[in-house]
């Protein structure tokens, strides 16, 4: 089997210099052969997620961004702000792959039964460096793909879908009846309200544009707030009571929305309770910032009494907590559910190479919602 | 027994109207007759907590304080600042009581035999309604007082030593081995000082003034940082790795410190670290906000990694969740070391009339560290 494989292929690095210089470059490097518990997946599809992009550039000006080499062998360079680096320091000078997930093809497989019965096998698979065209991982961090699914369908098994299924999956643990999330017409955001109108869990939708707001309304989403309109925290609280959404996954992080969700939810409580208490109510409010959008400071007014929480949330942390029973039950309802409820939409396709061109590192930088890579490798 | 009691008594009460008038005076009501499971107490001692303050005054502009009335019926007058009145919604045209702890005499008690056994004791009590010379409250508020006590050793029984264990009991509870504190020279601070010091706990004690550094030293405490000193962060960040403190409870709110012990932590755990993790360290990082010292917004740059969380923390719902029998063994602890580890110090005594003075009202409404009132009704 392995007599058909080449020695060497290509891997996408990203280094960043102790005088402030990123670079991203394409490197031969040996195909490795799988251990025991190991298969060797030959690499068909894998997105560039808002999570690989902090990955690919650190902390670098995109700005700055230039391209040389050849077509081939494009190497991107960008400047990191002398401010940052000190956030850089525990990278500076290594040589990092990256991608976090992606799905491709069973090559190889190692000496135990369960590799060997993936053996010619589609994959999706998690655990980084899936920007190379092989990729050998454990088998606990591999998904099979149901028959007949594409590459494509299992590229983005991981990320989103496990993200949405965690926030929901806290929701329940956590004790709370509905949950809110922003940037809700992202790619999370429409599987997140795919899942909620199937399971029949409350969800207030916040967008930052009119159209974002039809998008999900043409999607069955019941509540859908536009950060954009003059009336949104009302809109938001009317929303908030009609659901008794108490929880709230914010993916920009930064500025005042975070505080402003805290606020409506106490405004909405408010509305239902009878007795005065300057302490505020006694519900906890609690809102998980879980992206960074916008990377400037967060700050809140603290008019929402003092049961509250805000806090950073990541996935697999979570998954840990959660167990391997409960995270395995979650992976299945992915593959079970991959073209319907966890189906994934891109804007581009590019190769290796092209990930490195300067319109695709201008494009993906942005980290607009609806426009989305995946490259194939 | 009831024999030689009065039918009236002064009880203080603040109200505020609907166009923005706060107003405190003194009224006589009725001596209550004690329920069964209740006591009637002569109150003697009762401070004036940060607390009891927001009780007092509410949103309103102690700025705008005038006094009218008699000495012996002194009426306070102040106004709120129109934007602040949406807050005040709940409590507009309600005459309502002050005061949540103090200690005095049984001078009345009710059928049941517990009540009965107190008769005559000297105890303190938490409920409400202090500002008052005669306060009935039931059995489960109130801690009678070791022989030998005064009202005064016993006034401040509940709300200083409670929450300061409870400080330390959230820590234990939520797996924490050490704790931060901000406004750390207060009663409440020295208090914590000392269980903290007595019971083998690190504390990292932070206050804003070289003089409050050299107060704690010289009570024993081994970590203080000023928030004056130029190498503030630095020093701080010392002391977090000193004692692996990864819980901070800050008294002032507002503000950016809140943000910078998680930052301070995050950098402490990092020094320990070999393995870069753009998400930073998977060590939680908890900061509760259990004052608001500083009421303006509360600003952070998220500068921490993705393990942190901050949020309101409040000593009854606290003492709710711990459950009867633990909340009951803290407050026998207090019982036990009250005139040593849970002394309380005041720089002014008061009557009744006298706490609604202009001068008075100026001072304790500064809330200031190491300016306390103890009001003798």
């Amino acid at each position: 089997m392995t007599a058909s494989l080449p020695t060497t292929a290509l891997q996408l690095r990203s280094l960043i210099s102790a005088d402030g210089v990123l670079e991203l470059s394409l490197h031969d490097v040996p195909v490795p052969t799988p251990a025991d518990d190991e298969v060797l997946i030959r690499v068909e599809a894998t997105p560039i997620n808002p999570s690989d992009i902090g990955n690919l550039f650190g902390a670098a000006d995109l700005a700055t961004a230039r391209v040389s080499g050849s077509a081939e062998r494009p190497v991107v360079r960008a400047h990191v702000p002398p401010a940052l680096m000190k956030a850089m320091a525990g990278r500076l000078g290594q040589s990092m792959p990256a991608g976090n997930e992606g799905a491709g093809t069973v090559v190889a497989a190692g000496a135990s039964a369960a590799a060997q019965a993936l053996l010619g096998r589609r994959v999706a698979a998690i655990g980084g460096a899936m920007y190379a065209q092989y990729r050998a991982v454990k088998l606990d961090a591999c998904l099979p793909l149901p028959a007949g699914a594409s590459a494509a369908q299992g590229a983005s098994c991981f990320v989103n879908p496990l993200t949405a299924l965690g926030m929901v999956e806290t929701m329940k643990r956590e004790g709370h009846a509905a949950l809110v999330h922003t940037a809700a017409a992202s790619n999370l955001g429409q599987m997140l309200n795919r899942i909620c109108l199937k399971d029949g869990i409350g969800l207030v939708n916040i967008v930052r544009k009119p159209e974002q707001v039809a998008l999900l309304r043409g999607q069955g989403a019941q509540q859908v707030c536009d950060m954009s309109a003059p009336d949104f925290e009302d809109r938001l609280t009317d929303a908030l009571a009609a659901t008794g959404a108490t929880i709230g996954f914010d993916a920009t992080g930064g500025g005042r929305l975070g505080g402003q969700i805290l606020a409506c939810m106490e405004a909405a409580l408010l509305r239902k309770s009878t007795e005065y208490n300057r302490y505020g109510t006694n519900t906890l409010k609690q809102v998980y910032l879980y992206g960074s959008l916008d990377v400037g400071p967060t700050e809140f007014r603290r008019n929402f009494g003092m049961a509250w929480a805000m806090g950073g949330w990541l996935l697999f942390p979570f998954l840990g907590r959660l167990g391997a029973e409960r995270a395995q039950a979650l992976k299945q309802r992915v593959a079970d559910e991959l073209t319907t409820t966890f189906a994934s939409h891109y804007s581009h396709e590019v190769s290796l190479p092209g990930m490195l061109g300067a319109d695709a590192v201008a494009a993906y930088g942005r980290r607009a919602t609806g426009q989305k890579f995946l490259v194939r490798p």
